[in-house]
């Protein structure tokens, strides 16, 4: 059989499931469809009997709307058994093939892809994550982790500024095993390229210390084979393969226009299709069995290569039983720590401090705890106190420092952690300043969407900032994140809820963690527990039997509310004091937990957060009273701005008189 | 007088003034001083005594942490009288000299910057208004229009994506009057440039096509001088310049280290700088009266350009009363319209149509109303419905055309139509699917906190999206947008509403708008009205004397509440359908009107929208019901996903007949 017929059996299917669906992108499937065929028959190294092998090379579509052609593929190489009958419910409801590939949903997809160019940010951290991985644990004769990772990327991906934070990054570490495969089919779905993205693409990756390759046409599969073979050869510069296609190859009616980006074909075109591909069934889906029986002796080529490797890994066990045994336990996802016990951890200090210097320092006591716990900061590693003492320092000459330079690049960084994440062996953490989660939001949000537990710490987390002012304070961030789903967002007060964050974010399986925490010192509070766990909790008793006022507060407004609830004792207003360091986790108390820190009866309720009131209407009700802020900061000593703002005792105490009084 | 003594003069201001505040970035006004003093005594364009002067040229500190350089520039010059005393006043509350440069707050800052790479986006943007203004107004010997822009970025600005983004579309637009100097310190906050950014950036700015020149020593302000001179030169590509410095200069415990960033130098290091270089005055802030002479001739140089300019202006009235008087026009930011009273405007075509269509024709009629209206979409405008017909394209050869390709860049795209907004004469949009909003967000929350009246039409609104499935889906972004200070967010139900939208987006002077639009095809709905401006109102009133229930829906939603109160009517429930497609328009309504919409004495309310649910608690309450969405969405025909998630009529009327029971 000639491998024509295979590459169309791609064309065809995705065209097929698109057409049925009445919905799709057969744009990329049509013109992409010999380079990813080219790339999984001849040079990647996968097995898909065993999607989870260790040390398979890592295959990302960047370009998610083309998932078509990716379930294609996996159909063919007999994925996860992923059937004729799921290609046809492409984008269908509980299908196996959504609109775009989902992580966790479909075997063998490795990232969730779609919003465009964040599949380049996952490759560089898978391939990171490759080489840290492989400084740690290849011997001589077993280089156990050892794997290219691919990535196929469009225009829309190189556009986006991530490919460049990204990109800029893999050359500065000298990711000599990444390899991008651009897809350069000049349309966008405004029109032409020339529109708006005239530059020169591949002295773009020249700058950033790529050598780079160009194919003339996509077609020749030969030329993108020797494209490929040359990026493999070794050297510590990633590659970048500039490879010319048309979109919508074989239908003349959208050969190269915009309209064959994300449209249907129509049944027509997909007949034309048929007839210019010389495509020998009518039936829609239908493959020829010669064709299926060609992808199984080509899969089994990536058995044998398991094969090998698991015989490799033998004798390395013999060889290096502690390695092999840390190897393993680093892969395992689900394993558990006993950090809830260790009684060093949860050790108090009891002094005044800035949560962000707790946090440092619950880190660096995490980190010989958990060595394969990686991460860094977008260049604000100092200020976030988010670095490994004596960790060392993750670059091209050291690749097995655990300390990332992520540089000014919070976007781009959030991407690279979410793909170290999902190489697997490793846990990830990512820091800049609170304000700047903004730029980390689109990746963050693939984090929630993967189910994956990214880990976010961010510091300067209000007008606590500051002299810098308003663009640096932020405001309505902790609304944003906390309105995203699957998402823990904690703002601790002190050292122990401080270290309810750290335990929350290391120990969370599917469920990314945001550390929201302070530049300022806070002062100790006698009434935090490890009960921060919950979420919500009672961190200061009313003194009366029943309360006259609940009160709410966070991170450093906690203890604000304490010294206010203190001085309204006095007045006989007996006010509860609910610390409340992460909704989400409160919420998933029970009912009677819930109904112990929060009596419905108790109707009079004050929110208390340097923040924007929003989420707080949940809790204090229609009814409440927020201080709060919804409005931008300022430039000026923090501690004007608190008063300026009202997070002032005596502020809070008159505020919360005049409510009472009011009704 | 030596010109080292007035560039000295800037170094000493920026350092007595971050001493005095003790917070501040000493690095950048120590390194840069030399490259700010040259351009702006002999090559900018610029009038002191008029600011505002309409074609003076644009400097713009994307650096924005060396803010103590640019008030000190501006005191020196002379520009609104900034004196000593408010250089004293750096970083201190209410003063004139914010931690970063504020819009509208300081009398010669250009844009609002400090979040890195910002400044980037929005020089480009004030480049292409130039462009775009030159082409329409400029005449044989009248280049009334005429005016380069400048702007200062270090190593943070390069290395965020959004520099990638701009450039490359300025390069593509041939932006000859751009012109960026790129202070190159190769000191990041964590050290060297070393550790994460060790790309040729000046290769990266010739892939975007770009002319690029090198200044070995920042401090030769000959060499600086011609390398701007050539860069002025005639030329359809926009310039780079890289300029080596040293940070920190002129203190040798500081120079060419990381701490010289973010530090004050301390009062030794101070005196030991005012020896190295020289200064005359012990005395902090004190500045000798020769160097205040000598900048007063400089800033005279800038009066007589705009001198000449107005000379040139008069002839022109003479020649061109009309285009003098459209330029005053455009220029005018509070003129008033009279879109409120347009018959034709509100018409009402009376058909199912979906928002974004609706919101097309809106965009069409406007702009011929509005002839200084721009903008386009990050390559979605087919799908955001955001093309102006016969309104030509914004390219390098047709620069007076008014649909501007963006490229897929949602974050470079918001910066790019806030600098085009600050340049002055013209009214942008931006445009993309609503759940990439998440781009834009830290660029929108510029527009907010400079109060520029951006406008974003966000299309594809909710799991409407369908089949694309939940990566396209936005669910949070509601809320993170209600969220921020100074927006209006728009989620219009039917044509009127989509209209009083755009109405509000067009007429508001000082506040930004997000226009929501729905995918999908929505009903007629009778009860819409011009209230739509207040935000919120009665859509369907209750039958009975006082309402049961009160309903809160936003967009597609609106009609689903509509229907099942029919139903429930029927049951004996009788409900009040409000409308709320602006929560911060109903907000600014008085009291009187917010009650006779929503009944304090109405305890049951009912939230429906296909968003999360945290902004509806303001209004539905503790007690209230929620038909809202906190989970992500899936992949699936639309109407499916409605379903499943709850809005169908059937569900909401099931639902709330559950609610009205159980208490």
């Amino acid at each position: 059989m000639k491998e024509q017929t295979a590459i169309n059996a791609i064309r065809i299917l995705s065209a097929d499931a698109i057409q049925k669906a009445k919905s799709g992108h057969p744009g990329l499937p049509l013109g992409a469809a010999p380079i990813a065929y080219e790339l999984w028959a001849h040079h990647m190294s996968h097995n898909p009997k065993n999607p989870k092998w260790m040390n398979r090379d890592r295959f990302i579509l960047s370009a998610g709307h083309g998932s078509a052609m990716l379930y294609s593929l996996l159909h063919l190489f007999g994925y996860g058994e992923l059937s004729v009958e799921d290609l046809k419910q492409f984008r269908q409801l509980d299908s196996l093939t959504p609109g775009h590939p989902e992580y966790r949903h479909t075997v063998g997809v490795e990232a969730t892809t779609g919003p465009l160019g964040a599949g380049l940010g996952m490759a560089v951290g898978m391939a990171m994550a490759e080489k840290h991985l492989a400084a740690k644990f290849n011997k001589e004769n077993y280089p156990v982790i050892d794997h290219y990772t691919y990535v196929l990327c469009g225009d829309g991906c190189l556009m986006e500024g991530i490919s460049s934070e990204v990109m800029s990054l893999a050359g500065t570490l000298g990711l000599g095993k990444l390899i991008v495969l651009y897809d350069s089919n000049s349309i966008t779905i405004e029109g032409g390229t020339d529109l708006a993205f005239t530059e020169d693409v591949t002295k773009r990756f020249e700058a950033f210390g790529f050598r780079t390759y160009t194919v003339q046409d996509g077609n020749d599969i030969e030329a993108v084979g020797r494209a490929i073979e040359k990026a493999k050869e070794e050297s510590d510069k990633p590659a970048f393969i500039k490879i010319t296609t048309k979109i919508g190859y074989g239908v003349p009616a959208k050969e190269g226009k915009a309209c064959a980006h994300g449209e249907p074909l129509g049944e027509e075109n997909v007949k034309i299709l048929r007839k210019t591909l010389n495509w020998p069934c009518e039936e829609p889906f239908k493959i020829p069995d010669e064709v299926y029986d060609f992808y199984k002796e080509l899969a089994s080529q990536g058995e044998e290569k398991e094969t090998v490797w698991n015989a490799m890994m033998e004798e390395y066990a013999r060889e290096y039983p502690d390695l092999k045994a840390e190897l393993e336990r680093w892969f395992d996802e689900d394993r558990e720590d006993n950090l809830i016990e260790d009684v060093d951890f949860w050790k108090r200090e009891g002094k005044a401090e800035a949560t962000r210097s707790i946090s440092g320092k619950a880190l660096n006591y995490i980190k010989d705890k958990m060595p394969n716990l990686v991460g860094g900061s977008a260049d604000l590693g100092p200020s976030n106190k988010t670095i490994m003492s004596e960790a060392g320092e993750f670059s091209k000459e050291t690749p097995d420092g655990r300390n990332i330079h992520f540089g000014v690049r919070e976007i781009g960084m959030t991407a690279i952690a979410n793909g170290m994440l999902l190489h697997g062996g490793l846990k990830t953490y990512t820091a800049t300043f609170f304000v700047f989660v903004d730029y980390m939001k689109p990746m963050l949000r693939l984090s929630s969407l993967m189910q994956i537990p990214q880990i976010a710490v961010l510091s300067h987390d209000s007008i606590g900032v500051g002299e810098d002012g308003p663009t640096h304070e932020p405001i309505e961030q902790l609304a944003m994140l906390r309105s995203m789903p699957n998402m823990y967002v904690f703002r601790p007060a002190d050292e122990i809820e401080t270290k309810a964050a750290w335990y929350t974010a290391v120990t969370s399986k599917r469920t990314p963690t945001c550390l929201v925490v302070s530049r300022q010192n806070l002062p100790v509070l006698a009434g935090t527990s490890k009960d921060a766990l919950f979420g919500g909790y009672v961190l200061r008793k009313e003194k009366k039997s029943e309360a006259d006022l609940l009160m709410f507060a966070t991170g450093s407004e906690a203890g604000l509310a304490v010294e206010a609830a203190e001085k309204l004792e006095e007045q006989g207003i007996s006010a509860r004091v609910v610390s409340m360091p992460c909704m989400e986790l409160f919420e998933e108390q029970t009912k009677e937990y819930k109904e112990s820190v929060i009596p419905a009866n108790v109707k009079k309720r004050v929110a208390i957060e340097a923040g924007c009131s929003m989420p707080w209407y949940k809790y204090a009700g229609i009814d409440g009273c927020f201080v709060t802020m919804d409005t931008f900061g300022a430039s000026a000593p923090a501690g004007q701005l608190f008063e300026k703002y009202g997070f002032s005792v005596d502020n809070v105490v008159t505020t919360i008189e005049n409510y009472m009084r009011n009704k």
